[in-house]
């Protein structure tokens, strides 16, 4: 990023098309990131969480002071207190602290349609048979330190938590030498978040995981983080339960070969910005757009202060494809499964009921992206690495758990004893049977 | 279990007392179960993937014929046709077909109220937001071989997919020297099960975590397993979904005196006929109820088929707990968030609202684990080992997935624009930034 734009060279991003033979074989090759987990990391993950686990809060301080060059004799000197984060939030500018009330409460107002609500219903018998939804009792957000720590982040992950009626939520945020980012904190203190703790790691996921002197045993941890924070999570799991594993961020932009292409160049670079190995891809029913798309990108990137990170990834992972038709360029977006998925058509509603698989859908020109990753309401914690064939978007719903209820009355248990019994025999499990009869 | 019901000496069930000073640490020493991981299981499971994902049918083949003495040439000859499943249930007896279509019905009908419905509201710009939930395309059920293999199981794991809509169900089950188990057979033709492969282990779940010639990748593997099942669906979490990894079943049973002592020691012995490792506990707030379950227990116990398995699992894992009140009885069951809650009590409604953590609640003397295990329609694949406190029993929901839908009008376009605008800005995304002013 220190080269001026004068010397910058565009690359020409890859062109694939859809007719080719190969073109599966190719898109599945594009699509594919080793992301094999390094057993450095596994073992000094599990080194560090059986650490946490055996002396709590004495292995927390120890790495923090190793890691984060934090020397804090007692882990209350690593918990921020609510003064500090209003603080920030009152020092934020007017416009910035009227820009994320209005997204806060943009995401709030859609996460509260997610909230799932319990039923009982009611047997000629007089049985009745329901589900119980209630809240995690409190939650671990974990926040990046450094380049990756994103208000909107915190905003995403902590409202749907706050929506579902989580009642506690513990942030921890590495603060390397004692920086703090600022936007975070208000964005902590505008999100409700109800404390603060200034570590990170594998440390931190530890600490929650687990719990410590200091540090309340959370219920669930959410999150990005590096490689050692995702390996911490996926050890943890089972004790705690996790969101996703996110990967790379990821768009595929659909187009009829209506629209402007400046404005579809600038929404690759947007995905592309992210780091080296995002992923941008075009496709276009129109061989022309996607021409016009590459002259935008030759002469719109220049421009764009991180230039060599998109032109880094546009390289590695970018393309243009041309698709002959409709049908085609939605069974590219049904096996890609994008986290985003632009619908950057004419006619988006005609297009939308056909894709099967995508975090989100943007429908029609004016649906950009960046209006999802901000403000829009639905969330940017989205699955990525075409996990969107099986996982959701974050949601009130990763907040809630249900439990079956069942209330069998006396009639109804007559009816049932003879169809359990049978059953648990044909399994030789007679203690089963046994306790069905008695109710017979 | 070869020794005679008269030289079997019965157990003193463990007792605790909820008043005592060091009672929780007990309780926790009690609930807890050192589940390490092995790291021969890990290496040896990690061989296998790979092997699997390099050379697909191949690898499948030999694991198949070296594990369970089944030597095929090709793996067509380990997909059991449909006709096979169809005489295994024609074989059932009237009776036995009889109980498991009326347990299948009342399990449809059950899940048929938790399909999720996607919605799209519109704000007064035009601008509209909203969700949009479809099945998963194809999900394999993993069914053990030998003494694991219920066919109520697959009952409760297929049923939910169908009902979610999942167009291709694909069943795995080992059968070891050709041993086929017919129950199960049966009970996948009934559940409506798409396919079934005579294949297991590791290589089954990367068989159909990455897809072989033969066998189609799936998006999503649930169902119960040995150790090798369960690291292996550990270790293709990401590449697919997998539902939870289930350890030892447990009960948890709250008595206020009332009810009748005999009922509740054979729900102890339900459970803990399971295995050695099972969890059987009773909370009563009557210490006379107690001493009348310990004498049913004595009396009752030489009788089972499975008396050796339940003595060491009550040995074992077991309690009997006397709690003083409601309210310490409820602080335990929270606390140990357990599978299934037994409400044995004369007024289980005024208990229910408090209890913030179980799998399945089962209200009154007249609704026993049983009826859930096999046939009153709740699911009975449930969260185990504390993980009620943040997951949910298997359901619908483990097969449907949801997809964030963006409809931004024109002029909420450029309410939004200068939002994104900024706090792009204060994210440093400049690309971000420019995409969403595009459209202000």
């Amino acid at each position: 990023m220190t080269e001026s734009p004068n010397e910058f060279v565009v690359p020409e991003v890859r062109r694939l098309d859809a007719t080719q033979a190969d073109f599966l074989a190719t898109l599945d090759v594009l699509l594919t990131l080793e992301s094999d987990t390094d057993r450095a990391i596994v073992e000094r993950v599990d080194e560090i969480v059986r650490a946490v686990r055996a002396t709590g809060d004495a292995a927390v301080l120890e790495y923090t002071r190793r890691f984060d060059g934090l020397d804090a004799l007692a882990m209350v000197e690593l918990e921020l207190p609510r003064t500090e984060w209003e603080a920030a939030w009152r020092a934020l500018s007017d416009a910035q602290r009227a820009a994320l009330e209005v997204a806060a409460e943009r995401i709030r107002r859609y996460h509260e349609r997610q909230k799932a609500e319990g039923w009982m219903v009611e047997e000629a018998d007089g049985t009745r048979l329901g589900l119980k939804v209630t809240p995690l009792d409190r939650v671990g957000l974990y926040v990046p330190g450094g380049r990756a720590a994103y208000p909107s982040s915190v905003l995403m992950n902590a409202i749907p938590a706050k929506v579902a009626g989580v009642s506690e939520l513990i942030m921890v945020t590495p603060t390397p030498h004692g920086e703090r980012n600022p936007l975070v904190l208000a964005a902590a203190y505008l999100a409700g978040v109800d404390r603060v703790f200034t570590i990170g790691g594998a440390q931190a996921v530890a600490a929650l995981a687990y719990g410590t002197q200091t540090i309340p045993q959370v219920d669930k941890i959410v999150g990005p983080g590096n490689a050692y924070v995702a390996e911490a999570k996926r050890r943890v799991f089972g004790v705690v339960g996790i969101d996703m594993i996110a990967g790379p961020s990821e768009v595929l932009i659909l187009n009829d070969g209506s629209g402007n292409p400046d404005w579809v160049a600038m929404d690759l670079f947007a995905q592309a910005e992210h780091d080296e190995l995002a992923q941008a891809i075009l496709v276009s029913t129109d061989r022309a757009f996607l021409e016009r798309v590459q002259e935008s990108i030759a002469r719109l990137l220049p421009q764009q202060p991180r230039r060599a990170i998109i032109a880094q990834s546009l390289a590695n992972r970018g393309a243009l494809i041309y698709a002959p038709n409709r049908a085609a360029a939605i069974a590219i977006a049904n096996r890609v499964a994008p986290e985003h998925l632009e619908l950057a058509v004419e006619d988006p509603e005609a297009w939308e009921p056909e894709i099967r698989h995508a975090g989100a859908i943007f429908l029609g020109h004016w649906s950009v992206e960046a209006f999802g990753d901000y403000c829009a309401g639905p969330n940017h914690v989205l699955p990525t690495m075409r996990s969107a064939r099986f996982s959701s978007p974050l949601g009130v719903w990763d907040f809630q758990k249900r439990t079956s209820l069942l209330a069998v009355s006396r009639e109804g248990a007559a009816k049932l004893a003879p169809i359990a019994g049978l059953l648990a025999d044909g399994e030789g499990l007679a203690a089963h049977a046994a306790s069905a009869r008695f109710r017979g």
